[in-house]
């Protein structure tokens, strides 16, 4: 049997910056829409050019073209404007965009009352608009603002915009429930009857979450004849978010209903790294995952009661609605210490340290994680830290050098000129061969200071650390206060395009960062098989 | 015309408290049943006599009666004994409560893995359970456990195990989705089916948010005959949480297609203590409220764009679904990158800063924040930076006091006893009234040393800041790197339980954590109208 088609339209880097405390800067833009395309998205709405710095610079960037349409994001004309004379259209026409997205007006009352234009010009607008976007060779998709609301006081206006832009040539008309108020079975009712005029594999769903149906209105109008779905990762969005392709997707592809009707761009094997793209989004912005997030929340798959544990090891689909790998995530058994037995053996069986069930080393190294991970280390993100505790136990990490003592001072103060400047310079021990060796580093910062102190003379290690490179360093103080405990990931890689992480915890920032580094430069003299001083 | 009876039924006393990292004791059980009975719900499910100590006190104890039906959960009997024999049975049965809800198989395929009985013997022990539970004088209900994925399966025989309740006399038959994997038209078609033999005002209906369709769900029973919802506050629950009665009941208040069908007992006035009694439960869980919670998050009726702002301050219709004030909430116009004018002026305005629109220092202030944002700033979650901003701009901050320099020190060494340890300790000289002031300060880190150093001696200002304390501390580094940019977010808080947040942004951790210190200071002189030195 043939599947219809279904587009997926991630909006997170557009919609999603709009979200209270987001702001993207370029390189996390460039990040994420790495990530959505490899997961599979078919658009991928990048940004509003002209509205900030940030966007507008990213749209006159030439990008490396994947499969995904990156996609520009702009507004109708302005009334009374021409559309050659309009600034804020032109600068949308001229993004570096394989698609561009206009929002336009679609509820009576909001042509009036936010416009202050006429029906008939706000119509008009649409067409040009569109027409605009078909004439300079790009896919045109036409955002109608607050459909919903618009058609529940005026159908036959919001049928009429919809009708103009497919009629100029827009490949996608979306419907937008703008306010977040609509619901299901509203929306189900009304793209009904939108299909009997625009073709349904021309029509999009954009809705918000402000009743908590989110989810179920996008799916409500797919049922429906819609064929484009808009949303965000992780639901981010103004106010309550935008639809949560983080749900919706597996829903898609794992049940029934909808697996056996539709089908996306995105295979089983992506749905796969789901878990994973969403986390990277949280660490971006540097918020704890919600734990409680369907399919890839860290309780999504997690057992408390005794009756549902013993359950769900007979057979998980007691209590499990789908296999937790499908989406890859993992099942957490609350109460049982053998989860994390069979969690740290499978682990140990990756990096390849082979060890029987049953050696005592397993359980010592369990104990050593659980206590560590409740001081705030975090493994999961850190497995570089964790192959090193781990070879460490088993008793196999060569002692490459000791660190004796540090010193890092930050000075801020008036130069000759009479600017402030702040210098930042770091000197390190080290114990190399028994010999003393005493380095000193600058830097932007205390912890570059320290890197580039410890890194200046390694002796006879020197040359396993030269392609070795910090790539990123985070911060996320775990408790509140200038006092609390701060945790450190830093992310490292070499010449040969290798990638790690280290973890560093303590109460002083200097310190946990100093850990992560010098687990960084270990992991790396270890993998690479420097021998042991 | 008169409206159908809908009844609401919370378990987030039971089944909420299944959620990971959760444990209600005796008083907070009691708080939280006295504002859900507040509020208006029929039912609140407080424990289940028997599981653990704090359950078992609490139906040991005689309540005072309120509207709202006290209710003690527990099993059927066990299959293979007696009513009489059975002690679980026995200890739910002695429960001071004025129903009992009873939890039964209703999945063959569970009845056979889980259970270990034959269907038959399933389907008397329901029958027996809720007869001797109406024997003892008090309501009966049963939570048909796994009832759709039962029906999915075996319909014939989900539908006799509800039936056979009906029939036994229990007031409410509840078909619960266990695994919380069905979608909202599943549960529609089912429920619809399911009316046609125990009668919808003797149905309820009990989901969890697996597939993120909890609300809809619950909503899609409503709609096809059920008149019972059983959902939790926030969305409490195992995995991804119970339905959420937050989202649900505003929804069936506001919204027409249910206030003009259906009735509850929370009136329009007890609906505008949501958002109060949301938030209750969340600082007794002392966790921080989600953000983006439909109708109660803090950013439920926030505003971001300019065009969104003007447009709300020329009717809130324009982007707002329901009236905050109407669930306790309230409106927020954020100031951002995304900001236009209107954002700023409306900003100023709540600060009470009174400006003409075309005074040109908007201008200046808007092109100064947006110039920041570029740079990593972000005004929206820190208030306190952003008026200070713009009260520099509009020319009304005095000048208390300046830095003239500051060194910070971390050194790690042996001590005495050949330990490993750190010390941090900064020195600041600053200028008062014409005069030098050099302090030094220790602190478990850099910045924590900084600020000790900075509150030592301010001079005639040290009354002001003698409350001042900083309650949380975030970093984000906002590219790759160790010299990547950083950017600090300070929260601090006053005697007065007055809370502000101020942020700093540079390529040193240690600059962008004094900026926002000294901004914290400032603030806090300025709001207490401290003179100018």
């Amino acid at each position: 049997m043939t599947r219809e088609r279904l587009y997926l339209y991630d909006t997170t880097l557009r919609d999603g910056a709009q979200t209270q405390g987001v702001d993207f800067s370029l390189e996390d833009k460039a990040l994420l829409a790495e990530q959505l395309e490899g997961l599979g998205l078919d658009y991928i709405e990048a940004g509003y050019p002209g509205a900030n710095p940030t966007d507008t610079k990213l749209f006159l960037q030439e990008r490396k073209r994947g499969p995904a349409k990156i996609t520009a994001f702009g507004m109708t004309k302005r009334p009374g404007r021409s559309i050659a004379n309009d600034p804020g259209f032109q600068a949308v026409l001229a993004a570096k965009a394989d698609a561009i997205c206009l929002v336009g007006k679609t509820w009576d009352f909001h042509v009036d009352v936010a416009l202050g234009t006429s029906l008939e010009e706000n119509l008009a607008g649409i067409k040009e608009s569109v027409a605009a976007v078909v004439a300079s060779g790009r896919e045109a998709l036409l955002d109608c603002e607050h459909f919903f609301d618009g058609y529940k006081d005026n159908p036959a206006y919001a049928l009429a915009c919809a009708k103009a832009a497919y009629e100029a040539g827009a490949r996608w008309v979306v419907l937008c429930d703008t306010n977040g108020g609509a619901l299901p079975e509203e929306v189900e009712a009304i793209v009904a009857e939108v299909v009997k005029h625009v073709p349904g594999d021309h029509l999009g769903i954009h809705v918000h979450n402000d009743t908590d149906n989110g989810t179920a209105n996008s799916l409500a109008a797919v049922r429906a004849g819609a064929r484009q779905i808009q949303g965000t990762l992780n639901g981010l969005g103004e106010r309550c978010g935008n639809a949560n392709l983080t749900s919706i997707i597996p829903t898609l592809l794992l049940k029934s209903s909808y697996a056996e009707r539709f089908e996306t761009d995105v295979t089983p094997e992506r749905l796969t790294t789901l878990t994973h793209v969403s986390r990277i989004l949280d660490e971006l912005l540097n918020r704890a995952p919600s734990r409680n997030a369907p399919y890839v929340g860290e309780s999504a798959f997690a057992h408390k009661g005794g009756i549902h544990v013993s359950a769900v090891q007979k057979n998980p689909r007691t209590y499990e609605h789908v296999p937790p790998e499908s989406v890859g995530n993992q099942r957490k058994l609350l109460v049982s210490d053998q989860a994390g037995r069979s969690n740290i053996l499978a682990e140990l069986d990756r990096i390849g340290i082979a060890i029987p069930k049953d050696d005592p080393r397993v359980g010592r190294l369990l104990d050593e994680v659980k206590e560590r991970e409740a001081a705030g280390y975090a493994y999961e993100a850190a497995d570089a830290s964790f192959e090193l505790l781990a070879r460490r136990i088993m008793g196999n990490v060569p002692q490459f050098f000791d660190v004796d003592s540090f010193r890092v001072m930050v000075e801020r103060r008036h130069n000759a000129l009479g600017d402030l400047v702040t210098v930042s310079e770091a000197t390190v021990k080290v114990r190399i061969d028994g010999e003393t060796v005493l380095s000193v580093g600058e830097g932007n910062g205390p912890v570059h200071a320290l890197d580039n102190a410890l890194r200046k003379d390694l002796g006879r290690y020197q040359g396993f650390i030269s392609d070795l490179e910090l790539v990123d360093f985070r911060v996320r103080v775990l408790s509140g206060g200038t006092d609390a405990t701060t945790r450190v990931l830093i992310e490292s890689r070499d010449g040969e395009g290798r990638r790690w992480f280290t973890v560093g915890v303590s109460p002083n920032i200097v310190d946990a960062s100093f850990e992560a580094l010098l687990d960084s430069v270990n992991y790396k003299l270890l993998r690479d098989g420097a021998p042991a001083s």
